[in-house]
């Protein structure tokens, strides 16, 4: 056997101090989400490549990792006509769909509303890059069954506490609602049927700018009359000639009772935060994913371009699984994989008042290892950490690696004298 | 879209108060073995599906969730001559191969000796029937780099603890070495290329009993001579007639140090298990994976069939990826699920000591919902946790079902006046 010793590609492994960090965020979340009466549900990681393939995923769905059918199922006689002739189940590209398909399933007995936390890994078959993963941990909250702005603020309300126990500060929350963006489209004169395409241009405002955004309008041979008039009203939102205040006359058609949220919204949450962070509408926020279906947003950070969380209302989509039968939904993911890589890259180390001993000992010569584990039990007692480790020939070496991994004592085993812990300088 | 809303078979979703007896089960057996000195580390849960057909996974590896290739990679103009024509990765579906990889890539940054935790999921095609799972939590420690009893001691010992603190009792220790096994199967007059068959129908013994055994060996058409001798050695020990004690004059050709070893394991779990369980030699005790070299052992339990928990020493696994470079190993696995299973049985609650209360709210009439809030975070910070819910019709059945969830109290909100927390009766 020859068989390559690294992870496979785009998928990582994690060595203790980077455990250790990944844990302490994980547990940060979720205390926090917990405090506020989340509960923890959980569904497989697969799931059937009809529910996969089912149209809510976005770009994900090109994505998906596909189970290969097994058994008497997998007929490889006749030539596949496609790939989905081969498998049957494939892996979960995100925790929304999961999620709506478990509320369907479930809800007799789950509460109404139902305040729910979800965590767990997700694939993706992303092209390989730095910082993009294939395997990627999510967190999420939603809260089902409920459609007022009193969701919309505690799920902004409740992440950015979390973010803020993270050591996170000084952070935008940025917010829209999808039919402002219908409704914005529509009125400057693109066709109902192209709303999805001229959205998906821009939403990469961020990353190719207007000029990047009317470049990718004008190839797809929209009127060149809503082009202008598109982009016009970005730069005058971008140039604070255009507000949430102003809108309703900018864009008569606007629901006024959506705009009247937003601005309830933001209030709420300027209150709440304590000026800890900020919360502003932006006209330009698309979020990708086609099934939202009202109020939208995202939290950007200082010096990174991607955003650190992101959100919305989705009031459709669980009622896909109860024939038609509407469900009121809205949720909050926190991109735990960028939060960690910005807490690596400020050198963030989670806090430890832990005190760590090994008890060296020498496995050929002491004999009474019972001795020693009792021992070492009693230090457990007091609240130490406490490691029996087999003595190697190079102990500097050996205290170095246990230092590096968070000891900080050791005692060197003596058959008959007490163990005390020393420092390990 | 008409997609079924029920999980995949064989996989299953936990609703809140599984979701929280799973957890507490977690942390339960994670902060024990950390007290011991465990550090967690973490491997990808897709691996090669050329590491996972190296044949280190016995029955397992007939069973492997194989992931389809992507983009070019996958030809479907030809037809595959066989599935590994379509497949690159595969679900893992044990975390000692995994691990044995990750430990050869990250050697030169890991302690030596090595403790490590490793939990998280595996995936198993089994045929699906009651109590068999197709994605399965599993949580095993690992001592890498050395090869001394006090491992194995060790090992025993803080897995037993975990299960003490998990409420299990009387549990025993069934515990066997590799090598007795193959000069058992040699002495008896069975040829040395068929020891591992023969151990494979021998690992039955619990399931068919000794006249299963015996059919077995016939049907593979073994010398008659041969499978009575084995079988009347297994009876001996059945009868209490061959002990560890008398094992070395049965069969002179096990090695005198392998016995010593044993019976010096037996001695300190013994003395360290103060009573609570037990720990006894048992010839028959195979353990189905052809990886081990030297000790095994598994726990069992009184009233269910399956052992809870089982390991042993793999001294060459690691070295296959090290250009065979020997690394000992030991490691010791709890069967998490059976675990779940026998507490659920039991009807056995997690302890909670929380105050849980939900602030019930009118969504339509109160507006000043950041009053509510900032209530609610006072409670929190008494040490509450607190839901802000928004009242339903009927609110006796809203209540119920929070109840039903672990709330302890409710409190109905009324602008103006202090929110007081009642007990939920």
């Amino acid at each position: 056997m020859k068989v390559s010793t690294a992870p496979v590609t785009g998928m990582r492994e994690f060595l203790p101090a980077t455990y250790a960090l990944r844990q302490y965020v994980k547990t940060t979340i979720e205390e926090t989400y917990h405090q506020f009466g989340f509960h923890q549900v959980e569904t497989p990681m697969m799931e059937s490549i009809a529910l996969l393939n089912s149209g809510q995923g976005g770009e994900n769905q090109k994505m998906i990792f596909k189970v290969l059918k097994r058994g008497e199922k997998l007929d490889l006689t006749t030539p596949p006509k496609s790939e989905d002739d081969l498998v049957d189940y494939g892996m979960r590209f995100d925790l929304t769909l999961p999620l709506a398909r478990f509320y369907a399933n479930n809800r007799a007995q789950l509460p109404l509303p139902c305040k729910v936390i979800q965590m767990g890994y997700v694939w993706r078959a992303e092209r390989p890059q730095k910082g993009r993963y294939r395997q990627l941990w999510q967190c999420d909250i939603d809260i089902i069954g409920a459609k007022a702005i009193a969701v919309e603020i505690e799920l902004i309300y409740v992440t950015a506490l979390a973010l803020l126990k993270l050591g996170f500060q000084n952070f935008t929350v940025r917010i829209n609602d999808r039919t402002i963006l219908e409704k914005l489209v529509l009125a400057c004169g693109f066709q109902p049927e192209n709303t999805d395409q001229v959205l998906i241009s821009l939403d990469k405002l961020d990353k190719i700018g207007l000029q990047g955004v009317e470049a990718e309008l004008v190839s797809q041979a929209f009127s060149a009359g809503a082009i202008a008039a598109l982009l016009e009203t970005i730069a005058a939102f971008q140039a604070g000639k255009l507000t949430l205040a102003t809108l309703s006359a900018a864009i008569p058609t606007i629901d006024k009772q959506v705009i009247d949220d937003l601005q309830s919204i933001i209030a709420a949450v300027v209150k709440l935060s304590g000026g800890h962070y900020n919360i502003a509408f932006d006209l330009s926020l698309v979020r990708g994913m086609g099934y939202y279906t009202g109020p939208i947003f995202e939290i950007a950070t200082a010096g990174f371009s991607s955003s650190i969380a992101g959100g919305g209302r989705y009031d459709k989509m669980i009622g896909r699984f109860l024939n038609g039968q509407p469900v009121p939904a809205c949720g909050f993911s926190i991109g735990f994989e960028r939060i960690v890589y910005l807490l690596e890259e400020m050198n963030f180390q989670p806090p430890k008042a832990e005190r760590k001993v090994a008890f060296m000992f020498n496995a050929k010569e002491d004999h009474d290892i019972t001795a020693l584990f009792t021992s070492a039990e009693q230090w457990r007692k007091e609240g130490w950490v406490v490691s029996v480790e087999i003595k190697q020939r190079n102990l500097k070496d050996q205290l170095d690696r246990l230092k590096a991994i968070g000891y900080t004592h050791f005692a060197v085993y003596n058959a008959g004298s007490a163990l005390e812990p020393k420092p390990l300088l």
